[in-house]
């Protein structure tokens, strides 16, 4: 059973209003002080962290995916419920507490409450987070909503933490920037409620690239030009991997960057620093090129959830 | 590491004011709509339940207990994040997921988002589930409101779902109620929202009657003495366990019998059925009586939760 196919069973629940057809980020539930933006995933060891990663990482990522839905809803962080499963390794989960403590004051976030449990001995140690966000006045933008003609932007670089989790699977610990980029990604709350007014459907990058603009494109009903020339890199990134056609695809299809994704009409002058990257167009389907002419689609657009799991 | 060691580290967290200093059953964040109140729970396979249990009895008490937690605070449910982890057998995957939308409709709730994740092979099975409802113009009952002369009331009957375990552990399926009683127990949604408006303090008996109650005292800095010989019994427990006092021992530590706990003023005249089984009184601690005279406390008062685990 895939990701996909579970879907299609939940689509025949009772689905809140708010919850936006399952085809979104985050529900976005409506009041009178301003929409509440809700938000929930989980992480299992060997599938979304590595059994290696330190639990100062795993408490960071946990809580940055999370407020990374929020930011891509223009959201304010309201407070979390964590629910953490203990692993019988007293040091470890000690540890990672202390983080998610450290994190929710870095990010000027808190606890609202949650729950713990006790493993079974040797099991995979999996977390769960929700996180509660109010959207601004504009609202919470969809993933819906692109217009055709609207150009696709991204916020920051593109490839980075794909590449550091490569380098860490190789028993590598640098170059620091591309480990940071996979262990420590930084949820984008402030730029997200920056743009949340100026764009037509927002949503961020965990993925990857490719998979997550087809998915705003289909959402929206249109479809999707990239230019894969135009895709970010960093230098890091360039030094690590080059940047030509292979080095770009393995970039924009790897995942985990929790850049923001927006489409807005053609604009130069953002008040966040972001890229053009394509442009929606009426139709269905994503179309890539770059300076030597059409580029087919790679097999895998990124990360399709699913029993194939994700990253170890 | 306990949840008792965890929760003090918890609370060194940036704590919301929603959070009621992690000593309630949830979160309540005020809104001028009314009070959202928000929990979260996870259920682990062997910990919060049996690997032979059948899917749908796993989907329903997922929600089950989440909605129980709502209905202590006296909360209309709104609707719930799901973090559904695949367990790589379809049938069961599938069945689950068909019976918590069953459970949903038959609730009257929603569903309003969440995240699948795959589990590695032979992983344990693991479940969270976010609830969030809206309290009534009167509030949400804390657990912390009890006076002292307040009497200690409870709802239905006590130690059915601990009867229930333990036949299932004998290989044995019926009766067929005490069965029911742990693997659908019933959240009293509406019984928490008759009775939130007439309560100093309100919460549900998960883990123990027992430990339940004298958490009730120590958040109301309160002592509660319970008349064990009041305790409601059902006639299926009684047939089974009899009615003695390790019976009735058993009964009120057992936990998982999802019945409304609270505290109020004496009185005669209940919209709900209620059984008076105690009193609070000025000081500290929890006293058991039966007819016979002083009871003495058992070693454990119920679940605390942990690495000792909790039922399988």
């Amino acid at each position: 059973m895939t990701e996909a196919d579970l879907l299609a069973q939940l689509r025949t629940f009772p689905l809140h209003e708010a919850a936006r057809g399952l085809a979104d980020d985050a529900a976005v539930l409506g009041s009178s002080d301003g929409a509440l933006v809700l938000t929930h995933d989980m992480i299992v060891e060997g599938v979304h962290f590595l059994p290696a990663d330190p639990p100062e990482s795993v408490a960071w990522k946990l809580l940055a995916v999370n407020l990374s839905d929020l930011a891509a809803k223009g959201a304010a962080p309201i407070g979390v419920l964590v629910g953490q499963a203990l692993s019988g390794d007293d040091a470890w989960d000690t540890a990672f507490t202390a983080e998610l403590g450290r994190a929710l004051t870095q990010v000027g976030c808190t606890l609202l409450g949650g729950d713990t449990v006790a493993l079974p001995v040797g099991a995979p140690r999996v977390f769960g987070l929700t996180a509660i966000g109010r959207a601004g006045p504009a609202g919470a933008p969809s993933r819906s909503g692109a217009r055709a003609g609207d150009a696709l932007y991204v916020t920051g670089t593109i490839g980075d933490a794909g590449a550091g989790l490569e380098l860490l699977r190789e028993g590598r610990d640098g170059p620091p920037r591309l480990i940071a980029a996979y262990r420590r990604p930084m949820p984008l709350i402030a730029e997200g409620q920056t743009l949340a007014p100026l764009v037509t459907a927002m949503m961020d990058v965990s993925d990857g690239l490719l998979i997550d603009a087809q998915r705003m494109a289909a959402a929206s009903g249109l479809a999707i030009g990239i230019d894969l020339d135009r895709m970010p890199l960093s230098h890091d990134f360039i030094a690590h991997a080059g940047e030509d056609r292979p080095a770009r695809i393995s970039a924009a299809t790897a995942g985990d960057d929790y850049q923001l994704l927006f489409a807005a009409p053609e604009d130069e002058d953002w008040p966040v620093e972001v890229t053009r990257i394509g442009r929606f167009h009426a139709g269905a389907g994503l179309m890539l090129e770059d300076r030597m002419g059409h580029v087919p689609l790679p097999e895998k657009l990124g990360w399709q959830h699913g029993l194939k799991g994700r990253s170890a």
